[in-house]
């Protein structure tokens, strides 16, 4: 056992707890496990478990109180978006929160492979690829990276997306976004788009593709998103229907809302 | 600039690249940046991106070519689960996965504040708390942790649920669920989940939180569900509804199926 602190070894417990404490399974006024019960949890010498405590204190996520522990405090931003999930747009505009977005590129490259299957192009067809950060109150918490065929994204240019959202300018130009398949994951954010969503590499994003058609059933839009969890949750309301052996959950119209305090949406279990 | 390894960095680099591996992000065959990119953009000696890569070779995700290059391999389970967002169980099921369950804890507590607050408890009310590894193939890919009032719970034992959905046990009890809320966000792996599911600890998880409610609007079921990406995604399929200027996603009827190869469900963007 050495005494000596580990500084990446702080940093990956700091991460985890940031983590616990954004995501409200450490509400504010908890009281974290003491020095002794963290170094034997994740196999740290003291010094290492009070480095990583020295970082949440430095951003304000916890307090130390002598003698009785330490403590997590509110969260900086007590209006995180709890949005629906395929309308996040235009729920929170419906919501009157002041979104942003920045243009980060914009530019028509050959297709790559997997998007030029998912969005059943011809060989050789070529595609629009942007990338784009948006802001609720100023706070950046999406990364999206869009892939659309270059016959679609030649109807509006780079300052039309800088300013509107994408699906309104296909709309305007004529193609009809008729359905789209989703998929929802997670990952970690790596230095660009850690950079770009103000977090620390290694911070868990959740992970959205989805791929848009048109009625003829070509593809119009790939969307890869990644959303800062402390900043953005899918909910949904589900019925439970079906008759007895039957019964399965049903999405039911589902609205945006925000909540007063992130501790409440994922309680500690 | 030194040339010592450096092995926490290498770590949070092995992390990062086998995440865009099992995501899909890097599909078999795509040849990954050399190691003088790979040390440039993440600010590492190169010795230190070699022990990174030596990581991921060992556990066969990558595959070096002298002369040219490193290259993904193709996924040891080519059968990730891509289920529809609800009704997950039955959905595998449905398909004829064999799946499988580990309860891991089962007693009855007080209710965290928390808890009691989602759930609508009365005050002083007790909860039965379980924690159940759910496997698909053999493989561990969810760790749920539930809570269930008491008076819920004594409806069925421990041996019942270690064999039984907790949902199918509560409805043969005449607990009728009605409606639900779900939560989706993304989190790390700590030190307890990361051993159950088989992970490094700071992996990148999907977290799903459900509190379900029977008709008169009592809350029945706390559900926390932690879920690895690279064995299981969120889908579903959405109708684009309503006139012009009111058009929005619906989420269509979903049903679950299996993909051949997690390559092509998040394709590189």
């Amino acid at each position: 056992m050495t005494s000596a602190i580990e500084p990446h070894k702080a940093r990956r417990l700091y991460l985890l707890l940031r983590d616990q404490i954004t995501s409200g399974r450490l509400p504010p006024g908890a009281r974290l496990p003491g020095e002794p019960a963290l170094a034997a949890e994740h196999g740290l010498a003291r010094v290492t478990v009070r480095r990583a405590l020295d970082l949440l204190a430095g951003e304000g996520l916890v307090r130390r109180r002598a003698g009785s522990g330490t403590f997590v405090q509110g969260p900086a931003d007590p209006r995180p978006v709890v949005g629906d999930l395929p309308n996040l747009l235009s729920g929170l505009i419906a919501m009157g929160r002041a979104t942003g977005v920045r243009l980060l590129s914009f530019d028509y490259v050959a297709a790559p492979a997997g998007i030029a299957e998912a969005l059943l192009l011809e060989p050789g067809e070529r595609v629009q690829r942007s990338v784009r950060v948006r802001l609720i109150d100023g706070q950046p918490f999406s990364y999206l990276t869009t892939h659309v065929p270059e016959r679609v994204g030649l109807s509006y240019s780079e300052a039309d997306l800088a300013a509107t959202p994408l699906l309104e300018l296909m709309e305007r130009s004529g193609v009809t976004a008729d359905r789209a398949t989703q998929a929802i994951g997670a990952t970690l954010a790596g230095p660009e788009v850690a950079q770009a969503l103000d977090l620390e590499v290694g911070s868990a994003l959740i992970d959205l593709t989805r791929v848009v058609f048109d009625p003829s059933g070509r593809g119009v839009e790939h969307l890869h998103a990644l959303y800062r969890p402390d900043r953005y949750a899918f909910q949904m309301d589900l019925l439970r229907t079906g008759d007895a052996g039957e019964r399965r959950w049903t999405p039911a119209a589902a609205k945006p809302e925000t909540r007063s305090r992130p501790a409440h949406r994922r309680p500690a279990p």
